[in-house]
């Protein structure tokens, strides 16, 4: 089996090539090859199969998605985008890369098969699983609490828009039997190791992962601020699940709201305070942000991810899990 | 006032223009001119303004957004596209007119006002009101009943996909400012004057139509099928209240389902009985069609349209003011 990863130098996307490398089989079947596309060097794991190529291009850039496709992966991991806030700021940027850069992979997909009808044949047998990092970021309120897989997608940003609209295509591509669609909407991921990035979320990993390593980080909200979360571990189990599931069930809904943990940030310190003590938590430093406060009021904090629960994605039960998963994983404990 | 038509000379767009010529004002500023685009010539009502322009051009060709728009158009109703089926079989050609057609618009006004920063302004005094006709088939089944607002848009057929994908643009495009968006998704229009067309829904309006007229008409669904209705008077109102309402309560919600009239097969027969009697009813002829039944069952037959009614849009109550309307509007009585 053949497979593309794009954003394959992105945390997440590390992560999930480091999986796939340590398993060797995805589904089942052995994977010959991984084919690595960012727009900086994409590290290659131990264990990664010997035909691993890592390729430094912008996917979205012409004539990109056609040569990547031209290989004919069975399994397409499409990870690469800009994030919310660059989007936001450079909005032709944002469509280009975000919309039109997943369409033209969708669309060279669907040149690819119809190289197989000018050769005569009645179909292709090419229809690949393409797995979509989608976002929360596609829902917008007014949110019922908790919010149902069937809220329309009001995106109150251009990133969610982006992300929306291809969720739209996605479908209709899978609908006309052009590929095989899952779309993976992720939870805020937590705890994100590394430093704190200007992300308006990013203090819900550093109030634990700075206490965690002895030292401060603010906390610009209140302790009652709920919201959405999932380890980096269980995000490269969505997109493994993604890969893998019996797609017939998933009608026209082929994107998903993923599981997660609901909590508090109140919640997220009692945990905290259980993993490394009221030290740690001391560590915690109140500074009121009414920005941050305010982007993050029009973010849910609950979902009822039924249609991709009974499909089998699966995320931690709780922060203690979370915390122990980033222990695990990044503390080497 | 200056008015840009798209789909001018289709049935819904001959209607809103001879309104609006009719009218001589929208939302009480006198109408200077009119320009008519469509692939067709499009008929000039009597009563148009003196600077009444027929084009005769595809929207979606390239440059012809831009040019459309450097007359800087107040207001914008955009009713071109091809119609379901046609997407449906030409998919390309579907998401080139529906969907990048649209988008060629948008751009094209951004485009405008960017000019003005060019020039020196802080910021563009163009921001025209966009009225887009999007439609119901955004929407895919499971349907609760009623339909509410904030359904889930998973189209079934790529035109639904391309009029729901043009909706989140046109909601992003409203948000950034880059103009003022109303997005009317159009109940089944009955009764359409002329002759049967090759659209599933064609009946609806048949076995009132041709009875009407004192011809036979095919019924190829049983009585107790529920569909959701306006006539072509509610619709050209639709429009007009789309451009002159006040757009700041609609939030990231610019698009809405209308109101309409909820009726079953039954109960349009039984107005065409009360209108014109039981020799009437005798001309229509049933003859299953599995084929149409099936395509039927994929559409919902209540919504509750609550932001649309809110904003003051309103269509009949009853199949008697469907008729009484036909029989005003095309019949001369």
């Amino acid at each position: 089996m053949k497979i593309l990863v794009t954003g394959s130098a992105g945390m997440i996307g590390r992560k999930l090539v480091e999986r796939l490398a340590l398993d060797k089989t995805l589904g089942g079947k052995v994977i010959q090859s991984l084919t690595l596309v960012d727009v900086v060097e994409s590290p290659i794991p131990t264990g990664s199969p010997k035909d691993t190529r890592p390729i430094i291009a912008d996917f979205s850039e012409k004539g990109v998605a056609a040569t990547l496709i031209l290989e004919r992966p069975d399994v397409i991991f499409h990870l690469a985008a800009i994030v919310s806030g660059d989007a936001e700021a450079n909005f032709e940027k944002g469509y280009k890369i975000n919309f039109n850069g997943s369409w033209a992979l969708f669309e060279a997909i669907r040149q690819e098969r119809e190289k197989d009808s000018q050769n005569g044949s009645q179909t292709s047998s090419y229809k690949p699983r393409f797995v979509f990092a989608s976002s929360l970021a596609v829902i917008g309120p007014p949110f019922p609490d908790p919010v149902p897989d069937s809220l329309a997608t009001t995106p109150t940003t251009s990133y969610g828009t982006q992300k929306a609209m291809t969720e739209l295509l996605l479908a209709d591509y899978s609908r006309k039997g052009y590929l095989d669609g899952v779309g993976v909407r992720l939870p805020t991921i937590c705890i994100r190791p590394g430093k704190p990035n200007k992300a308006a979320s990013s203090f819900f990993s550093g109030i634990l992962r700075e206490p965690l390593a002895g030292q401060e980080a603010p906390l610009p909200v209140s302790d009652d601020v709920r919201h959405w979360f999932a380890s980096p571990r269980a995000a490269v189990g969505f997109f493994i699940t993604a890969a893998t599931i019996d797609t017939s069930p998933l009608g026209p809904r082929r994107s998903m709201t993923m599981p997660g943990v609901s909590a508090t940030v109140g919640e997220e310190i009692d945990a905290l305070r259980k993993a490394a003590g009221d030290k740690a938590v001391a560590l915690i430093k109140r500074v009121e942000d009414p920005f941050i406060a305010k982007i993050v009021q029009g973010w849910a904090g609950r979902y009822d991810p039924q249609l991709a629960s009974s499909m089998g994605f699966a995320a931690e039960k709780n922060f203690d899990q979370i915390i122990k998963v980033y222990q695990e994983d990044e503390m080497g404990q």
